[in-house]
């Protein structure tokens, strides 16, 4: 999954029927992808292809940012014309394709025409998406060169490329894939997810793409996968901007033969469940710069919703960003972001720990586990937990660090 | 207002027969100041009082996050008995006295009836304002030695001393004047403020003080002050970070007998806007790390609340300030934020402009001024104008670029 071994992974919870296994998007059964180099970076894989050879039921979430780059819009309208039937993904890297008027939307018609020309299918049931510099034209001509090459490299076994092909400034790619038996049918959920800047998706999310081999109807698929989302990619921030492109998108093609019946909902979500939380955090613990990978539990929320505002809140603090990039224990920074959250409770209430080592309580410090506190903080995963005091519900939210790397990255994007 | 010469002033609009005079906030008659040395901060002023010598109406504006550092409390609190007198402002920097539990309450009453006990007043006309860091307690010896070198340092001319130690990670002290003549009397409007990290006032604002000799009473004071708060320090970001302890205090002893009624109280607002918002633009100039001045001005919004949600959007969105850092076109960051600010709009309509120069109209971008905006951007004062095309209401915000500085600061507040 990562080939910096400075951003390890802390444990993911789920449920324990699924277990991991290699191959990431194409690990389940019935899937083909791609990853080539366009010529749409200046250098590397930047175009990948998605490619289920048997029909299949599709769901995708996308940006609610008002400004909606022409291969969002586009996949929705293909999206509703198929009636969640989706065949095929076309995705690139270093161009978003976003505010670049009507060309832009012809630019992204033809690429996914192209596509299906080539496969052999209707061009309603592909999607696209596409991810780099706003307001750039596509260069079409080396689009449309290298959907013909990506076609013919679609294989089996290209999981692993495809997700190199949707990065940015990632700095590994980012892939996840499980696996459960039921009643002696192996059942697989596989995904991959680009970061790393502009990433706050709200309601809706960034750049992912999972597949599963399971018999659903896109009714169902589309119910399940939003619930999902709301506590996956929703609960993952890198620096507040919510992009023109972010895109989820889930395939589901039966070719395991397993229906995904009421008794077995429950356990298909746990599944997928983790597959999103894992490229969730992986967003996360390799966003722009990331030095540190911080997980904010708040707990005591009179609602998730509320729960997860107040997370939010201090996640986009570049006070505690900053701070938590110095080592440095200055608390106060995560107390004054949940008191601007906007979610109403008792201040002296508050109960804050960080790492699991109690710093403020009753409306004071807490003096004596300041040292082992400070220790903490040295490590690369950095947990805040704070207790409100309201209720009995709780979120946790997923980000980094905010580092010198963040803004000599964002600085210099385009040149 | 500045020594440092790289961070010059645009020119400032406003009423034309206010003219700039030095003095910052003991400018106007009857006011006396003092900076000292204290010890709070490890060098340095850290220590002022603000004195008026004759009776004086007051008004306060503070922190709407809902933890609030005990010297919020308190002011609050004798605003309140007071019914809006008030003779003296006790302010410290180096420590906020925020989350600082029973026994920063009490060192905050301690120091202000001190202070009340020197100058023979009543401790509820006395209101306090600290920063610094959250979670620490108050040095209150010091503090108490402070207030008695400060009583003795009063002075009519300490205006700069005192700006000097309102300061935390501020590179240049923040003061301005102005003065006009009514009536044949000469009447003056002086204040003084710090940023210059935890910089997004909301509803309420940072720490800036304003003192006038016009004879008004507490009522009509807090109602034309909050007026031009709204337009002018609630219109600054630095960070998105609203502080435990933001205050804005307005003290009016009337030393001119220049009575503001009815007529005279468009001509006070447009002096008193002219000195908040001097103050406001130069803690943005001044933001922690800052290499250039933003000004964003959205036009074309159905509501002056409209167009400064947009303009804020733009204003904290990290990736917009890192592109100006680098001075990077990268103008479709400037349209994400404003897409996700919450505010409807028809994105076909937007016209977007760099330091007037228009870069993005109808839904695409505009090709022939981009060689213009690149140079542009390398200037140290940038404009963002940003038209929405809904209504006819305009709102302007002020902030700085985000860079390595920044960073590095905050990673090593404390330390």
């Amino acid at each position: 999954m990562s080939r910096k071994s400075a951003k390890k992974k802390p444990p993911i919870t789920g449920t324990a029927s699924w277990r991991s296994v290699k191959g990431g998007i194409t690990a389940p059964q019935g899937y083909l992808a791609a990853g080539v180099a366009a010529g749409i970076k200046h250098r590397g894989l930047d175009l990948a292809v998605l490619f289920s050879s048997q029909p299949a039921a599709g769901a995708a979430v996308f940006t609610l940012n008002l400004i909606q780059a022409a291969p969002v819009l586009l996949s929705k309208k293909h999206l509703r014309a198929s009636k969640g039937k989706v065949r095929a993904v076309l995705i690139n890297s270093g161009c978003a394709n976003a505010c670049t008027g009507d060309r832009g939307m012809q630019d992204a018609l033809v690429s996914v025409r192209s596509l299906a020309s080539h496969l052999e299918i209707d061009p309603r049931e592909v999607l696209v998406a596409s991810t780099g510099v706003i307001g750039a034209p596509l260069p079409i001509r080396n689009m449309l060169k290298g959907i013909s090459a990506a076609v013919s490299a679609l294989s089996s076994r290209a999981g692993d490329a495809a997700a190199r092909a949707i990065m940015t400034t990632d700095t590994c790619e980012k892939t996840c894939a499980v696996e459960t038996r039921i009643g002696g049918k192996k059942v697989r959920i596989g995904g991959m997810a680009k970061g790393s800047g502009m990433i706050h998706p709200n309601l809706a999310t960034m750049l992912a793409f999972i597949s599963t081999d399971v018999l659903i109807s896109p009714a169902q698929l589309d119910r399940i996968f939003r619930r999902v989302i709301e506590r996956t990619f929703n609960c993952l921030t890198v620096d507040g901007d919510t992009s023109t492109n972010d895109t989820v998108v889930i395939l589901s093609n039966g070719a395991s033969g397993v229906r995904i019946d009421s008794a077995l909902e429950a356990r298909f979500e746990a599944g997928l469940e983790r597959v999103c939380q894992e490229l969730a955090k992986s967003i996360a613990r390799d966003g722009e710069g990331a030095s540190k990978f911080i997980e904010i539990q708040v707990r005591g929320a009179r609602s998730f919703s509320d729960a997860r505002r107040v997370a939010k809140s201090i996640a986009h603090s570049p006070l505690v960003k900053t701070a938590i990039c110095g080592e440095e224990l200055n608390w106060g920074r995560i107390l004054c972001a949940a008191g601007y959250s906007g979610v109403p409770f008792d201040p002296r209430a508050l109960a804050l720990s960080i790492c699991h080592i109690p710093v403020f309580r009753a409306g004071a410090p807490v003096q004596a586990g300041r040292n082992r506190a400070e220790r903490a903080l040295k490590g690369d995963t950095i947990g805040i937990e704070l207790e409100l005091g309201e209720g009995n519900h709780s979120a946790r939210v997923w980000t980094c660090d905010f580092t010198r790397g963040y803004i000599d990255i964002n600085a210099s994007y385009i040149s």
